[in-house]
């Protein structure tokens, strides 16, 4: 792997060096490297590009890699990977995709990720996205990820679009059953011509489910970002969405919030607020030495933490 | 006008005699009654069903009632009603709609009303929605109000459904101009297999524009409510919506809300809780001698008021 390679790998999956625990390296559409452990394995798929990863019952503080990179140009990479989570495990998944491209091609990288999460399963999934290079061809990222929790398991979600992605469209599809829980926390930042789509739909079929989807994002320049949230409540379940975005510049934020009450113990909450940073907290900070730009930038990453 | 027209008056315009003031009484799809005044002048459209109000500029403390009754079973009734509104004028109207059926047939009013109001013109806009009798005749309200505000302009909107209409969609748009503001209060209770849906685009154009948009809604038994709700930020403007709706029984309710930022400068908030009384509030009131039903009806009513 060479240097570039490693940089988006320490970007993306917080990797400096190979992780403990299990991994799957994708690079370039091939597979870079694996390992796998005791309790978790990845198998290679036969009918389409893509893995499983099958997560023994049980299986405590363990943790899965699976970061994707591309640094050739022009390469359009589609993965199928699903994951297995054994009844009462409790894990950790680092995903994550970055693209670096110097090429006047487009580059893009969808990957269909699916979760069967057993009865009291935990899992937390990390995803980060990023792209770089000096290159004019488009940097697309388009993830869509499919959650179906049993009872009482668990899963949190966080994902966060770092920057330097022209073009997302983001699915994310869940079905709860009795007891379970789902937490997303989104993170975008668009700048440039960028555009971004993100798409929750949530349904909350089992007695006592409950989500909480909370995003928040910063669109920078002539960015423009879509924002579609949909919660279900088709039963004894409790749902709350947020959604804060920060406008910069010419910066446009469109959010489409919905909440169905389908059952009449369903309690179903929504937040949205857009607007700019507001100008006395720009002050603040900038009666305390910083510039303009330093102020700002100290309030987005505050907003984005 | 019989027993019946006068009762309907009564419930969708609180008129026990003729109004003071300026006023054009519908009654089964005929003109029942009109006055005007020297400020007010009303004229009927030659080219389609339907009726001109143009109030003169600078006009204050003055009314328009313009209700509308059926009470003929099948008939379907649809007016074009245009307001125009003088500048630093202050009035209040009046409309509303109250059906009773007792045949078989359906009865349908759809009321088309647009209002062009002048640069720091004041209206309150008051329209209330009402059905009744013993027919299995249908009872459709379907009222379209589109509103110009112009530079300063304001305009309040209080529309109320009651009870007894069967079906309606209630059509709203708004186009505000530098420094107007438009507030919009909906009270729906729905109830049986009723249906109702609500969409509203708020276009906030002007410098300073302002709206905020508060909807409360009961779904009772089966029926269903859909709330649909746009605001558009495309200048330095300031934007709230608020949706709150009970359950009860097994009611539905699907609320849509979005904020569309256009401008670095738009300032747009949207809230939105759905779900049923809470059992505390109930047992609260149950144990200073109410029956269930009655602590029901008065948490629905302090909700609705």
């Amino acid at each position: 792997m060479d240097a570039i390679q490693k940089s988006m790998l320490e970007k993306i999956a917080d990797l400096h060096e190979v992780p403990e625990g299990a991994y799957n390296i994708r690079s370039n559409g091939a597979l870079a490297g694996r390992n796998t452990t005791a309790n978790i394995d990845i198998v290679t798929k036969q009918d389409k590009p893509g893995i499983d990863i099958i997560i023994k019952p049980g299986t405590k503080n363990e943790s899965v890699h699976i970061p994707v990179i591309l640094s050739e140009s022009g390469l359009n990479d589609c993965v199928y990977n699903d994951f297995y989570i054994g009844e009462g495990a409790d894990v950790v998944i680092v995903a994550g995709c970055g693209i670096h491209n110097c090429g006047t091609d487009t580059s893009e990288h969808d990957g269909i990720h699916t979760f069967f999460i057993g009865k009291n399963a935990k899992v937390k999934y990390i995803e980060k996205h990023y792209g770089e290079g000096d290159g004019t061809g488009e940097k697309i990222l388009n993830p869509t990820t499919i959650v179906h929790i049993d009872e009482g398991g668990y899963m949190e979600m966080e994902t966060t679009q770092i920057k330097g992605v022209d073009s997302t469209i983001r699915d994310t599809q869940a079905d709860l059953k009795d007891g379970a829980s789902l937490v997303i926390k989104e993170k975008i930042m668009t700048h440039g011509n960028q555009t971004a789509e993100t798409n929750f739909v949530v349904n909350l079929d089992g007695v006592d489910s409950s989500a909480n989807v909370i995003s928040r994002s910063v669109a920078k320049d002539s960015s423009k970002q879509v924002f579609n949230s949909k919660i279900c409540g088709n039963n004894k379940c409790y749902g709350h969405t947020e959604c804060d975005a920060i406008l910069m510049d010419n910066g446009h934020v469109n959010a489409v919030p919905s909440l169905e009450a389908n059952d009449l113990d369903a309690s179903l909450i929504h937040e949205a607020a857009i607007g700019k940073i507001a100008g006395e907290q720009l002050i603040k900070l900038m009666t305390l030495g910083l510039t303009e730009h330093e102020a700002e930038e100290q309030i987005i990453n505050g907003f984005m933490k």
